[in-house]
């Protein structure tokens, strides 16, 4: 497998989108937030995700000239319309009225509509932790692989939730999880090794545990904590779609299998401002000291360490710096393929 | 099993308080929230508690007279110290003041230090909602039963949230759950009914499955989702505790085995007022919509009905609401108790 570095990639994705039709500073814009999915080893959210989205561009799904814009505001409230663009632009121009708003109001919260898919949850989340506050993210995800508890109907996707709390001398807090066992990624890597899903990611139609990751169209998903990860599915995706008036349950578009439907994809974002509960640095300190106290607490026998919220993406991040992204040949010779169709550049080294 | 109306659970509980010296206005207060919790259904959070928190107040650890106030505040932002006084009191007066932001902020969260443990968490995400809202309320655990993954040290509480979300013509969704698999008061029901737990609620120190409920004490409850669940506890701690300057981590008094020790308990409430984003009615009945989607799809083979979170809780209400809420005999026997010892009135019928 080879690699690229960090600046080629972006390099390398900002060419693309500019071949399609994005203005060059959107195209930056997208390019440096996927580049930053990679370095943090959201394999399947960064560029990987890159020919789908211009297929969905070529198409006339997505609009290569959006611009996104605020459609309803309060002090600390904010409704973003993504006029139909590519979905990390709506996210990031929401993420920062609620940093701008918060820096006044204490807390403040920015809603999407009319996006469209944005990548890995943390990377929105992130944003007002750089910007010294907590952040908070929740999206509808892309397709239905959900049904509701007891039900075979897919209403509900893996909707996802991230939180970014930041640290003194520690790494920083970051939590992304969807709400399923397992995210459909994982099923699709499953699938691709040959290797088979263990109990509790997925059930067939007639409720027995499904195995083979080849068979997952036929199968459900699986929410954390059974009935509770569907609860929380559900929420998530009030705050994130229909509060936004985006699209929810059988309005969701599989953007896997549709690339021309409007997705009308909606997210939401929480910043909050640390310095209106107290000191950010006495705040940060003490979650330098929660960090320092869980990862030195006993284990279980068989355990080599005990893991924070976000250490391990940070880990990879140094690495990927250092030695650069990972890009598998299969990979390559697709971004290959779709730099020469769209007459952009190729991925350099 | 006998039963009690609520107004008569209300009389009972505001003259207990009153005897041990709570003004009688908190006592109506505290009184109408717990009634509150034993009509929805939280038996282990309602009237089942009185004993406790008196017993607190009679050992010194709480103070009767606590007057919760308002320590930092912005637009859109608060901070309520509970003066160590009744944890209900504290959070009603933060959900009334993000409530009353959210008026005019559009969205509004508010923080409580120095509290204590304040009943059921769907309580107070129901307040914004009551007020046309969107409420989402968090709360640090009073007795740590949760490890880190991976660990033995039972460092983190079993972390409750709560999302409130109102409908047009259903039955609202209020979801209401603990991090964890199950929540510890369900553990205490299966050692009181003699009966075992299934397997993925506990395991031993040794990451064995525990299912006898009698040795819980030397047991861990397992979070959802595995790490998942724990990132959620931890996140949940970091916004309800650790921000507002609150216990978390080894700093949680164990409320169960220990009378006198200052909690220092931390809850956090966010109020989104629904008309900064759109119109009401609509989103509404968009909620109607998608709950009725969700309740008539397909279901799994034997399941009788797909439930919406909240609903259990609503129709044991209706009952309750008509024919009482039960108590059994042992928890009345230890309720009147507790009224001959302060000098108040026994519960009447």
């Amino acid at each position: 497998m080879s690699s690229v570095g960090a600046a080629a990639l972006h390099r390398f994705i900002a060419g693309v989108y500019a071949s399609v039709g994005v203005p060059a500073a959107d195209a930056e814009t997208v390019a440096a937030l996927m580049t930053e999915a990679d370095l943090n080893g959201a394999d399947s959210h960064g560029v990987f995700r890159l020919p789908q989205y211009v297929r969905r561009i070529r198409a006339g799904g997505m609009n290569p000239r959006a611009v996104p814009r605020l459609v309803e505001e309060r002090a600390a409230a904010g409704l973003v319309d993504g006029d139909n663009g590519l979905g990390h632009l709506a996210v990031a121009f929401a993420a920062k009225v609620a940093i701008e708003k918060a820096k006044t109001a204490g807390v403040a919260w920015c809603g999407v509509r009319n996006g469209n898919h944005a990548g890995p949850a943390s990377l929105y989340a992130r944003m007002p932790m750089q910007a010294g506050m907590i952040g908070m993210y929740m999206a509808v995800g892309s397709a239905n692989h959900l049904p509701p508890w007891g039900g075979l109907e897919l209403l509900l996707s893996t909707n996802p939730i991230a939180i970014a709390v930041p640290s003194e001398e520690e790494t920083d807090v970051v939590l992304d999880m969807a709400t399923t066992v397992a995210a459909y990624g994982k099923v699709k890597v499953k699938a691709q090794r040959g290797e088979m899903m263990p109990e509790g990611w997925m059930i067939d139609r007639a409720g027995n545990p499904l195995l083979d990751p080849k068979r997952a169209n036929e199968g459900l998903l699986l929410p954390i904590g059974g009935y509770k990860g569907y609860g929380l599915a559900l929420m998530l995706g009030l705050l994130a779609g229909t509060l936004n008036g985006a699209a929810m349950g059988s309005e969701v578009v599989d953007f896997n299998a549709d690339d021309t439907s409007v997705t009308n994809t909606g997210q939401a974002i929480l910043a909050i401002d640390i310095a209106a509960f107290g000191d950010p640095a006495l705040f940060r300190r003490r979650v330098d000291a929660l960090v320092r106290e869980l990862r030195e607490s006993e284990r279980l026998p068989g355990v080599e360490r005990i893991w924070l919220p976000g250490e391990q993406s940070a880990l990879k991040r140094r690495e990927r710096e250092a030695t650069g992204i990972p890009v598998p040949a299969p990979l390559r010779a697709t971004l290959d393929a779709l730099a020469d169709q769209v007459g952009a550049a190729r991925l350099g080294a």
